[in-house]
């Protein structure tokens, strides 16, 4: 592997990127056809935070910093950092100065399936952070890595440009070949799934909603009495 | 196995479940004689929820949520969805549409050995949710399951119609056949606590209170000044 | 092993506690040369907690909480219990009677590598706890352990009258010996972060300020444009 | 909780245990409707044990092995020991000498939620066992717990006189009142399986034998040449 | 997500699959630049295997082995099975039948990030399976997936045609492009390791023959003498 | 920290360390009060070894084996390398080059909390490993790190000159001023476990060997018939 520094890659749109921040994760994950989640252990610095960004891909050696910086220099306004490792760690990669760095150049957030500190501050700029893990473990600056390789987050690909889109829900990657068709189904489900809350509301059950009561049926599954299935 | 949908299961009184309650998982769970709890990796979707409610159980295939449309039929109001899988999953089964079908039927929250989503919409309609995982994952409506049989969590046994007490602590669960014994022997802890609660505040040691110092003597517990433990 | 309450160990002096505790985790431990940090699990009770006490250490068998009761009577005004199970162990082992007692005598927290529980309690009186898991499981009394031995933190070993200091980023052990050193060197770090704080917000790079480029260069990571990485 | 240990549970037929131990785990699992199983973490001590027991249950406190010793006196010659925790420990809690008492009395292994130790004695003794930990962590003997209660291996609830089947794919158990239904299914099952495995033998496919092709087509699986998909 | 299965992708060469096997996971790791593993959870189900293929890819739904059946169709002589899920699951998604069916084709193991079971069975067949789960948990054959499509083990994409390589340091994936640049890196790597070998027998240090010392100086690592360091 | 390598530290008497081999971790384990283990993620890579020496440790970087090679110029005939990280690590750190350096220099093995690999090439030169991982992932030589400085194994601190003892049940630490005390008390205890193997060969009961039935008395412990607990 030679490492590399990738520089301007084409991003998405940042109309289409604050189009896919409002639908939320849940919604466009589902649109997608039930793909592009990073995994349940990437969670959130903070309640309440739901953003999308284009994605700057940092591939680290583990305890090692060092690319981060590298980055930097690469991320536009409207970008997110996605930083991992090439092998499982849990330090404290990033932290406020980084943010403030990307802060200052328009950066929205940052991804890692590494750790993070300064928590409390990170919290205090309002820059969001989901992470693995949170730890200060320090880090070094010795060891060689990539800016915007393609990089894994749980089973799916993130390549530099496509839209990490942030939520209390997790992460989730929308590649930039797909966005208009992920922003058309993710309006198309967002109508479907306000109807079905209404009719939920209204009492409906997803039961019938769904043509699920002939499903049990072919399944097999039985209504059985409480009583005559614990006995008397 | 033969997959069933048991209905009417009798449940708890409601009276007793709203005590239990106001009672709070850790002092249930120590004046039932330190049993009944759901394991540590459940954990709540905000702070402050205390709620009991009757449970309706569901045994779920992993990635499949047709079981929960099937349970919503069989809630009542007072209930609390109890949702299992048939082995490990951390998929996404539980979210807003749910709840909102969940809430209009008097339902009070959820607890689930999978994952929930839409954090963000759960909170903002106050239906607390108690879950080993937060994940976005979406699940499909293909496979057989079964509902108000005997589930798991963690290590205790839920039958439909026990009560499921939750709150920042976890969950319990209390069969509904030791609901009045509970509540009484729960009510004597509470005094107890209460007593011990003053004693504390006013400077008295557990160690005195509750007769521990002979104890340490048995077991050879004994006390050494730090200087001549560690040196001079 | 004998079992021992060593009494009365020498404390680090609160001035400095009081300093460390201002300063945080995550910039001493990186003053200190990136050592003494308990390990990612320790997460906090509340948000926004950060303080700093003498450690008094407890060695109990799992699931039981007979030498916390001992460890209350060696406690001092400023000190912070810090307590460990003899193998792995998520009971509940510390909860709002324990943090009571703890209050009454200066106590400012708790540090477990074992499970804490009554969290709402605990926030409500404001007295902090970090912990590897929340979960309501009760104890028993009846095992001998140790008081005010060396104790291990993930990595870290703690001694009595250690200063722990523990915020949102996790929980750091400053050896007694080691505090004026690390009280001298933490602040000269943050002064240099102070400044490196600014020349970012200013718009400098990391890769410029810490002399970067040429280690990039050293190890052969070179800079590609994307349209020649990724094709036309 | 009251503590008890219960005498005289009536067991499975021996005869119809033997003949769950030639089935094995996996057939009877399935044959059973995929029930049963306990989870993965309960590895075997060694290779290419397969074998079966009545079930003799114990609820012990994590880092106490007391009701082991009241257990060893209610076992008989084709029983299986049982051993879970209250809550989760890895501690050693059986070994050889254990293992000496039980081979005495005629049981043929154990299999526990704990860990145990003295692995090379135990391969020596051909003692087998099947535990989620390998751990040599002495326990102590002075806390209650229960003797032929149920107990949950992972999902699945095992009484006393149930039986356990292990073998190098994991821990079934099949309750006393489904062993003759249990082994009909498996033997119908084994036949099923093994006509399966001359038609693969000779080149069928399970998309053709089980009628899978329009499975495929119905959930909208579609074909395509790998140099469309991929391009040229 | 559109399901798909890809017909006939392009496979590496197996006189060059079979060289990328008696070469080794470790050693063409390090000769591609230490990349393509999949993670420390993939372990064999049998010591000493050491094998490569060419891989077909398989994308499930957890739980649910129908798109195992729809692959094997797609296998040739020389392949390697690579099963992945949607998300994670420990179910005992692969099997003696299936193994019997794919080595009627030539098909020479199988790897997967779910589940295997018939542990015995595939061992006595010598039919090698890399999993992260041995567990008997049975599947249902109810929702879509894709064959051939890329899927992540771990860190690392396999694309069809890809060569696996696995043994028991684990499993590594040589995309199909760099295959010859793969083995003449790791054939060079060989004759470096033997010279390394040979010289270590005799004595030599990695300090010197690797030139470290200068490296530790100017890390500013220092040499004390015990009875300096640690008192007299 | 500043970094350092320790030279010649005093080592605990080879004869002494060869007594302890033959006792074996858990009878010393237990011998010493039940403590000094490791933790169960220690597992070997070869079974039936049973081997002890004296701690040569290495505090390394996470993804760097540089201090490795640093600790085997400090290794004498009878020591054990004791490898550990700063943060966690499953890197495989360990493999058959650095075996061959140290076996020439009369060292036993090794035990780590990172990964270890070449485990075929490990087996084959009968030079055993504990290790928490089996991963091929290379590592770099570019980080500072210490040798011969206190490090932790799990719970236990193993400082240079220790006596590692390692077998099938795991890895264990006798502090070298513990030694003597620690030979005789197992050496009891090995007379004490061979009397009572002979006692539960003939049938005799813990329960009457170590007079327990009156503590299940004193705990409340109570014998029921199965036919009163379970229903007639």
């Amino acid at each position: 592997m030679s490492h590399v520094i990738v520089t301007d890659p084409p991003r998405a749109d940042l109309v289409d990127v604050d189009t896919l921040a409002e639908l939320g994760v849940a919604t466009v994950h589902e649109a997608m056809g039930r793909v592009g989640l990073g995994g349940p252990e990437l969670r959130p610095s903070q309640q309440g935070a739901r953003i999308a960004g284009t994605a700057v891909t940092v591939l680290s050696w583990p305890g090692d910093n060092l690319m981060i910086h590298a980055a930097i220099e690469q991320c536009r306004p409207g970008d997110m950092l996605v930083v991992t490792t090439t092998s499982d760690s849990t330090d404290g990669m990033f932290g406020e100065l980084f943010a403030t760095a990307l802060q200052r150049r328009g950066v929205r957030g940052v991804v890692t399936t590494s750790g993070i500190r300064d928590l409390a501050e990170l919290r205090a700029m309002n820059f969001p952070a989901w992470s693995a893990a949170v730890h200060s473990q320090g880090t070094v600056k010795a060891s060689a890595g990539s800016v915007n390789v393609p990089v894994t987050l749980g089973r799916v690909v993130v390549r530099p440009g496509d839209v990490i889109v942030a939520d209390d829900d997790g992460v989730l990657c929308v590649p930039r070949s797909e966005v208009s068709t992920a922003i058309a189904a993710s309006k198309a489900r967002l109508h479907k799934e306000e109807a079905a809350r209404e009719a939920f509301r209204k009492g409906e059950l997803g039961l019938d909603r769904y043509g699920l009561r002939p499903v049990l049926a072919d399944l097999g599954v039985e209504y059985v009495a409480a009583e005559t299935y614990y006995g008397g």
